[in-house]
């Protein structure tokens, strides 16, 4: 579990390390924060930075270094921190993983094994690597330096905005939800969007506890996690996170409009968050203050043309 | 000639018409102003309003509502204006304007004249037009409200970063450059930098008044007037604005390294301000406070894949 105070900690800890990423204020009074700005495109780095330099102020990195399984963002991010702190990061992603993502993680001077077919067989060889070289193991989402370091946005989000009622963020794992959530607890409502196709948080919900889900659709690269984590599951439940679907179709539409409105690229699982207001599955009340978190810009920008 | 007081009064006239759009800070202290993200793309909204509104509190918008002539950005955003306010807008372009830029003019609720196989038959067509049916002839550039409109977005970046000591900004036919000048004359240094290939400022200050200008390459659309404006060039004479060329490539490769590293897209007529830092074209000293205005994000991002 997690509380605003850990948040306000990982906010110490990681300082300049992460930018602090600027907000859109729409004529409508819609805020947006440009989260996607932040380094390596998303805010993993946030997590990240937190997690591995907790690890440095509890007695400092291991020799091994930083292990990660993920050929996404979360994957981008412990390369990225690793090799801001002169720390040496391992990360773990299925043979299937495209070429440009496996090279994205070695210009960032990672070094990439690439292991079975599947994520969670990459995920296996990695916690069982960390086990064996004593590498510290970051997790995409479910530990609590990670949830805690992705709440510092909603503190930014706080000041330059004055305070908002409501924000709406997308679901992988669930630890950006967390973190929001834990930082703002009884500040903001927090709105957490998936797609239909990949709905770990609102089959949790709906079982009482995190199960498998299926996974897949446009978004499945950044929001595909098969089970929400515990951590984030026990955050949403104790603070009444709402959780709300759309459809793929909607995703791909709020991910057009974004650009084409307001000329910000995003991927699709930040788009998910942004489709709640334009579907009206989320419709705010008039004087309601609203912000969407845009979270992730690692996306191919050519089908925008 | 416009001053700082005819920059205050634009932005008391536009108000909340435009956005205030956001800054980035990097981590090695340069600062990004986004204005890409406004209204229309481009902070061509900016002077286009303070057009208008200057015309409506003068007595009135003429039946006959506005006219611009341009395919591109300043067309859209007299469009935009027109609409926002009621009124009509007529935009002339040269019949060689590409389909989807005629689209977009008309979405805005434009009427659309194809006119002459150049812009400056356009031009002449449309002020022809502002003369015979009393309309508002709104210029690209070379007006004081347009350029004192503009220039807003420069008392936005100083609130924004406490002030800065140097601002890069792409000129074409020279407004938004006058705006920054008049803006922030004796508190910062404005350099101003074009394509070797559209050099209409750098060509002026080396004849010693405006002169016409070879134009071409790539940030030709945005960045192409033939000549620069009186009002622009005299601001800069006054103001000692500093003037830079740089290559085509050194514009593609700078719009390329803004989404590469930073995940934000610009057109080229952007880019131009920023490549005069990534090659070293301008090399600020090391305690140097510098902002880059990020100016326009009509573009197609198919080529940034
Ligand atoms: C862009 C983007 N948005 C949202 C998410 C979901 O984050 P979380 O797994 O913390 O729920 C991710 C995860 O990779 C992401 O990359
Ligand atoms: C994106 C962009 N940048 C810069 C310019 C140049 O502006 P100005 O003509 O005021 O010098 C323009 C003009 O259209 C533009 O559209």
């Amino acid at each position: 579990m997690i509380s605003r105070d850990d948040v306000e900690a990982a906010r110490a800890r990681t300082g300049s390390r992460v930018l602090r990423t600027p907000v859109l204020r729409r004529d409508d009074g819609l805020w947006l924060k440009l989260e996607q700005l932040q380094h390596t495109g998303s805010f993993k780095a946030r997590g990240a930075f937190n997690r591995v330099l907790a690890a440095v102020e509890g007695g400092g990195l291991p020799e091994a270094g930083v292990i990660a399984a993920s050929g996404g963002n979360a994957g981008l991010a412990y390369a990225y921190a690793a090799r801001e702190l002169g720390a040496r990061a391992e990360v773990f992603v299925p043979e299937t993983a495209p070429a440009v993502k496996v090279a994205r993680l070695r210009a960032l001077g990672a070094s990439v094994r690439q292991v079975g077919r599947e994520y969670a067989e990459a995920y296996e060889a990695a916690t069982k690597r960390a086990a064996d070289s004593g590498a510290l193991f970051g997790h995409p989402y479910d530990q609590p330096e990670v949830c805690a370091g992705q709440g510092t946005l909603a503190l930014e989000l706080e000041e330059q905005t004055g305070g908002v009622d409501t924000v709406l963020v997308s679901v992988g794992g669930g630890g950006l939800m967390a973190g929001i959530a834990a930082a703002l607890e009884g500040r903001s409502r927090v709105i957490a969007v998936e797609p239909e196709r990949c709905p770990s948080l609102n089959a949790a919900l709906a079982a009482g506890r995190p199960v498998d889900a299926p996974v897949s659709g446009v978004a499945a690269d950044s929001l595909g996690a098969r089970r929400v984590g515990e951590i984030p599951y026990a955050v949403a439940r104790r603070t009444d996170v709402e959780s709300l679907l759309v459809s793929d179709d909607d995703v791909i539409a709020a991910r057009r409009a974004l650009w084409q409105d307001h000329h910000i690229v995003v991927e699709h699982g930040t788009a998910a968050a942004y489709a709640a207001l334009l579907t009206g599955a989320y419709t705010p009340s008039d004087d309601e203050r609203v912000a969407v978190i845009c979270c992730g810009a690692n996306t191919d920008p050519a089908d925008l043309a």
